[in-house]
């Protein structure tokens, strides 16, 4: 293999592993995920995945979290961006958590919650990573609020809010097995943001 | 040991395995916790660990769930039974456990989500009372909203989103490793709850 075919192909294999990290922390959380297990997944050996993350587990961590932080930021950016309204736009978000939930049988829900909780989210790089998701999430929302015309302290509240809510109705959503957490959660905060506007 | 002394004493071990076990999982996941562990904390042998849960961690995490469950249970009557304004309620409770978590450095959030998440909360019988749990503690918030005069549909609607916004807000104070998230979630709840009246 020549070295230009090589560098090319890296992006390609560090890009899998983060993705199959991400993807089977998300399910199994920190702890019930192995590094074999991820290597399998990303169809690469144990040494490409020592190779692109000497730190082991904890880095893999970390850049699954930064992962999940993007494809989240990204999914809410377009839900947010569809409807100039924006309580329709949250509404319309809610339902499409709650069909991605339904068809992944549950499992599927925050990208990042289940890697954070635990031991591991007490080491201070994953902290960092999963506080900074959260905050980029909140800050998606408050500049839609700030648009829509909703002064602070009310858009920084409720952008808090919405993170939150969203959440704790997905968790809610995976434990009952059943959307309607969701679609409520849906409802209420385009109530608020309605009256704050 | 007389029989009635070992009798006497059994409800005692079974009671301290089932409260490290709650303690442990709550904080480190199912995952993250051994049943090595569990006995210690308890101060129990493995073999009596055995002996009162002869399905291992599995059957420990659904009698540690069923405790977390019975435990805010308690928390969350007492905090609604405090003061005849439901509005007035949630908005000290999310305070207090805003509190709490602060008092605890953060691990210690809802007692059964960190249980419940990952592939062991995929297990029947520990996502059957999981799901009890939530349910239970919407019950307890419905009751007190129609017995405040406000009625179904917004009492069912606004007592599974009271859960929901809690367990959010508690899971973003944890990941933020702040108290905000609680605080914003108390005065929304409280605008929503007198909204409803």
């Amino acid at each position: 293999m020549s070295t230009k075919t090589k560098n090319a192909g890296a992006p390609d294999t560090r890009a899998r592993i983060i993705r199959a990290a991400s993807a089977l922390m998300q399910r199994q959380g920190y702890d019930g995920t192995g590094i074999k297990q991820i290597a399998q997944q990303a169809q690469a050996t144990l040494g490409s995945v020592y190779h692109f993350f000497p730190g082991g587990k904890q880095e893999l961590a970390v850049a699954a979290i930064h992962h999940g932080d993007r494809e989240f930021a990204e999914e809410l950016s377009a839900a947010l961006d569809a409807d100039d309204d924006p309580a329709a736009a949250l509404t319309a978000l809610c339902q499409d958590l709650a069909a991605g939930l339904a068809a992944s049988d549950w499992p599927a829900g925050c990208p990042i919650t289940a890697t954070a909780l635990g031991p591991a989210g007490r080491a201070p790089d994953i902290q960092a990573a999963a506080a900074a998701a959260f905050a980029r999430w909140r800050a998606l929302v408050h500049t839609k609020l700030r648009t829509a015309g909703i002064p602070d302290p009310a858009a920084h509240d409720l952008a808090h809010l919405t993170i939150s809510t969203i959440e704790g109705a997905e968790l809610s959503a995976q434990v009952s097995q059943s959307t309607e957490p969701l679609e409520i959660a849906g409802r209420y905060l385009a109530q608020l943001v309605r009256a704050a506007r």
